[in-house]
């Protein structure tokens, strides 16, 4: 992941946050995927809060000095599109979003240097409505209907998660011993190929086409390396000594 | 999002975890996401325990009877398929799937029927080498290369809240013969393992697990077939005969 410049980060706002650990831990999740921009809305226990900084694990480090706010229309001030993150509202109209489609929008937002903020209310009573009024869309995490209540810092991660996912959703995959070459694995299969031939492993002589195939389809499967195309031989060797 | 049916939730495999709490939070992760089969392998403080039920807020409710082994051979033993939640191995050459890649993987294997296993390892040392070769990926979760460590039930919860997103369409791949359980595969490899002892392919005695964990590194890489794991059997038997 390359970690995005600052002032493209969206900023996360909790609003009236009671625990301390649930602080610490959103700034952990934040650091964990590269955001750095944290925003306190009257958090409880005030600020700063040891419990925070015990449960962050040094993620405070890695994010700009958090701020604090009074309200949400002073700690939104400068952003420009605003997310609420929330059960749905029964008597609001606005979109709701699953947290992938609503960084894919913020992403937009942010591409044409734009503030976003996401908006997470209190563990006891969420966001309120005047907040939530605020706001321009709803995310709402797609939770099991019948146990659907998450965590305040778990909410926190499975938002900001999907700010670093797609970069690097195939990484390379290392390599202790570069990738074998056909030739090295193909004077395997005809080595072990004439090993089984003299066990008598293929009684059926009509059936050895099909069964030396089915061999081949096991080692040809997956690349192997070249150490693994010899450790390969040396089982062989090993075997048929014995 | 619908419930799925039971025996096609993947199962999480949880080996030695320490923390009863951390239990408790990937039973509350699964739970919000409709998984209900957790797997605990030698958990440190045994198993019932308070402090996982404390953490869980009711979550258990929701799922399968947690089981108990000793060993990840035995706590796979009806997967398929087996994913590794770990940071990128050195010295072992596995695919590296994102949460996401890994889910509609997984989903394609589920939609054929097949068990599917994620595996995490404990608080302090994360996966051992041993239990990481047994698995045909790793599943990595892009951090922040600067700030990069999750706790134990964040990981989970950024894997299991995979299974509920979006529907993915996933080409079945044609299957000659219903794929091996990890039991049939693991047994070949017991066996293999067994005759090369016998044939003194472990030399150097200080070199046997390194050696045992590149072979099996060979042969864990999903997919194989019942018939295959049969042909390798056979082949070994051959070879020993001979």
């Amino acid at each position: 992941m390359t970690k995005p410049p600052s002032q493209l980060s969206p900023c996360i706002i909790l609003a009236k946050p009671q625990m301390g650990e649930n602080i610490g831990a959103t700034a952990r999740a934040m650091a964990n995927f590269g955001l750095t921009d944290l925003r306190l809305i009257a958090p409880r226990d005030g600020w700063p809060n040891p419990k925070a900084e015990g449960m962050s694990t040094g993620a405070f480090e890695h994010l700009a000095p958090v701020q604090v706010f009074d309200t949400l229309k002073d700690a939104a001030h400068d952003c420009h599109a605003l997310y609420a993150t929330t059960a749905r509202p029964r008597d609001m109209v606005k979109p709701v979003l699953a947290p992938r489609a609503a960084m894919q929008e913020a992403r937009a937002h942010m591409g044409e240097g734009q503030k976003v903020g996401f908006v997470f209310g209190g563990e006891q009573s969420g966001m309120d409505n005047d907040d939530l009024a605020l706001c321009g869309a709803i995310v709402q995490v797609p939770t099991n209907p019948e146990f659907s209540s998450l965590n305040l810092a778990q909410a926190v991660l499975l938002v900001v998660s999907q700010f670093a996912e797609d970069e690097v959703a195939c990484a390379p995959r290392p390599k202790d011993s570069p990738p074998a070459t056909k030739e090295e694995l193909f004077a395997f299969l005809d080595r072990l190929e004439s090993e089984l031939e003299a066990a008598n492993f293929f009684k059926a002589e009509g059936l050895k086409p099909t069964m030396v195939r089915n061999i081949q389809n096991i080692f040809t499967r997956n690349d192997l390396s070249e150490q693994e195309v010899r450790t390969l031989q040396g089982i062989l060797s090993a075997l048929t000594k014995a």
